[in-house]
């Protein structure tokens, strides 16, 4: 006979229902139970909305954080010869940055274990983005992966099975009954799977505006602090950016797109807000690794970084020299007007998941040479007919629905100074940590 | 191919989050499509969540009510020689007032289709309460009904399959996941059931107190004015009487003790409370079907409800006059201290699902001789040492954890007039409709 259980279920979700605080053998009993199969998906759906409408408090979201990480194995790079340092993206529309930042950031001499996802939704993953380069590979074991930081010193690569797979289950889960937008849920599910990386540090790239989860500054200043103090509770030093996401990054969305440019940002040019956010991303890192002397603009400039990005391509498999794949369709979209045109982050992420780019259901494939290329800058100025944008697909009977979002994510504004009053200057809108 | 769906769950779950209304056509598909599989279980039980905490309008009940009716087949009694009127009970320890309530309206002259539940939790069924006559089965046909509303006047029995088949998979679903608590949902459970069921009135009884779904007055009258307002929506003439549930209804709570106690009332004695309620529910149906000048006190002392009774359990195999299941272990509970005793039913109701009158999951069996009878009346006084109550089970081991509810329902007052003051003079504490 199977011992009793600590708790009921029931009376777990009834005491989140009506506004109480559980406790942290509550807690802890309720994500191994819901691991172990015990507390039924309805059950943690039920659960996971009402912490969505009540809440958690601080110590509630630090015990929730502790029992995902307890579902699996903490990963441990302290005898790495270099520091581990980590970074975590929120997610955004043309979000790159970690294809540049992590041979950058190993470039100036710090161990970067990137343990990325796949996209879902609007916004892209980095392992679809990657996965676009012929014969790379996502899956690695653990000694794999340390192999490769001692060798090259930057992986980035799919989580193993046993890092947090309570998180893993009840993130498809939250995906599939609305309950993704919880702070306290989307901040232990982060940072769960960071503290059970075993870096020294993490940067948190928080970004906020249309094409992000969070879509206000101050909800996004709200899960910017309460991972900063999830990592200090777990003795993990996290600094946290607040970063633009009202308008994509970049020029590009879609997955060989996007290597694309992340090429060319290694290669020392590409779009100067891609440049500026992986720079500053990659000086964040390195403070907290302790290599705050290296300069990354430097090793950007000087193609160290390139190197590294080929070796740590060719260490999982990938050809850094293969062509990237091209669309079997590119339909060009023209200006209606003359202004000063804007792209609106959201639907673009939309306009690229139509295409192909990204996947309705965790099951689906995507297409790696789908998505959206802008042709021109963000408040640039164009004439009525100009191509401002090319939408790639190898499914053309999609270009339509993809068409009407893009429609909406343009804006032609009368002047130029009216369209650099759509975004901040700079990505960068603040810190915490 | 199959059609592709109106809707997207996850849409209508965060509709509903966010605290916007449902249209009647989202109801319309996503109670369909939850009945269906289309919309998953732990997807229903985040939505119903939302609902439980965010609320539903009276166009959203009254379309979810729809809906669930829609999910299966209506009855129609219209065709009976005699009007029929139907009574529904919110639940409660001891009520056991459908078992005298539907011989006496019928022997009154109305026709009285009673399609009733087994108990979850510390509330008996009205099923299991009569399936401890021996013979006596719940579960008939449609055809079967109409027949022995024809012939006897009364029936109780399991609703058909087809009765709002998507109200007993939610019903399920809600009980496993912390969410029955909802007056939305509760209205249109009830309702759905109750509106498909074809009579021509309805008489309500909500009960309000420790021993009810609704712990206060407030909340039931809103649920009470929620139902008759569905009602009026439907056509159906439905009226509410608010009833006390802080002490259990009569002496007993449990199967076969509260058939023995039905049958004292319909002999023409039996608990004060409990005749009170039969009577005056039985005068609300009579109010609804046309028959207000029969007087139903009478029918119960001159054995005219006992004759129906008869027949009506014979009807459905059971047979009247065999002995009822007795329990193979009493334990007596003896007052510890002089004074006026009172009992609370929730602790009750505890008192007999512990001791194996109820279930813990759907699927479990239960007792048909264990529960609680009650030695003396509420408020009466008594000496240290008497025996106030005995504990019946068929399984000694259950026992102690019982005596443990029962010592937590019973208080010993100091005067018979302090014990007086707990509960109301009436049961009968309001009227709606």
């Amino acid at each position: 006979m199977n011992a009793p259980e600590l708790f009921d279920a029931v009376e777990i979700i009834a005491t989140k229902r009506d506004g109480a605080a559980l406790s942290p053998a509550q807690i802890a009993w309720v994500v191994d139970a819901y691991t172990r199969g015990v507390v039924a998906d309805e059950q943690m759906s039920a659960l996971a909305m009402a912490i969505l409408l009540r809440g958690m408090d601080r110590a509630e979201i630090s015990a929730w954080t502790t029992a995902m990480i307890d579902s699996g194995r903490r990963l441990d790079f302290s005898g790495l010869p270099r520091p581990a340092v980590d970074k975590h993206s929120t997610g955004g529309v043309g979000d790159k940055i970690t294809l540049p930042l992590a041979p950058l950031v190993a470039a100036c001499g710090l161990s970067v274990p990137q343990l990325s996802g796949r996209g879902l939704g609007h916004t892209g993953g980095t392992l679809d983005k990657l996965e676009a380069i012929p014969g790379w590979r996502a899956q690695l074991s653990n000694a794999e992966i340390e192999a490769q930081l001692r060798e090259v010193g930057a992986v980035v690569c799919a989580p193993g099975d046993d890092l947090a797979p309570a998180d893993r289950k009840l993130y498809a889960l939250r995906d599939a009954t609305g309950t993704v937008e919880s702070i306290p849920l989307i901040a232990s599910s982060i940072m769960s799977k960071k503290i059970a990386e075993g870096a020294c540090g993490l940067v948190l790239d928080v970004k906020t505006g249309s094409g992000a989860f969070m879509k206000d500054l101050e909800r996004s200043r709200e899960l910017a602090e309460t991972m900063v103090a999830l990592g200090a509770d777990a003795g993990l030093p996290t600094t946290a950016v607040l970063t633009d996401m009202d308008q994509p990054l970049g020029r590009t969305a879609g997955n060989a797109l996007e290597v694309r440019e992340s090429l060319e940002v290694l290669a020392g040019g590409g779009p100067s807000d891609v440049v500026e956010l992986t720079v500053a991303l990659a000086r964040e890192m390195l403070e907290l690794g302790g290599g705050g002397e290296a300069d990354p603009a430097e090793a950007l400039a000087d193609g160290r970084a390139m190197d590294l990005w080929r070796r740590m391509i060719a260490a999982q498999g990938g050809d850094p020299e293969a062509a990237l794949p091209t669309a079997r369709h590119v339909e060009e979209v023209r200006a209606t007007a003359p202004g000063a045109v804007t792209f609106e982050a959201y639907q673009v992420g939309v306009t690229a998941w139509r295409l192909g780019a990204g996947r309705a259901r965790k099951e689906d494939a995507v297409q790696a040479a789908a998505g959206v290329e802008l042709l021109v800058g963000p408040g640039e100025q164009v004439s009525a007919g100009q191509p401002i944008a090319a939408l790639h697909t190898d499914t053309p009977e999609r270009i339509p629905r993809a068409q009407e979002a893009f429609e909406a994510a343009v804006t032609v504004h009368a002047t130029v100074d009216e369209a650099r009053g759509v975004g901040p200057g700079s990505r960068i809108l603040g810190r915490v940590g």
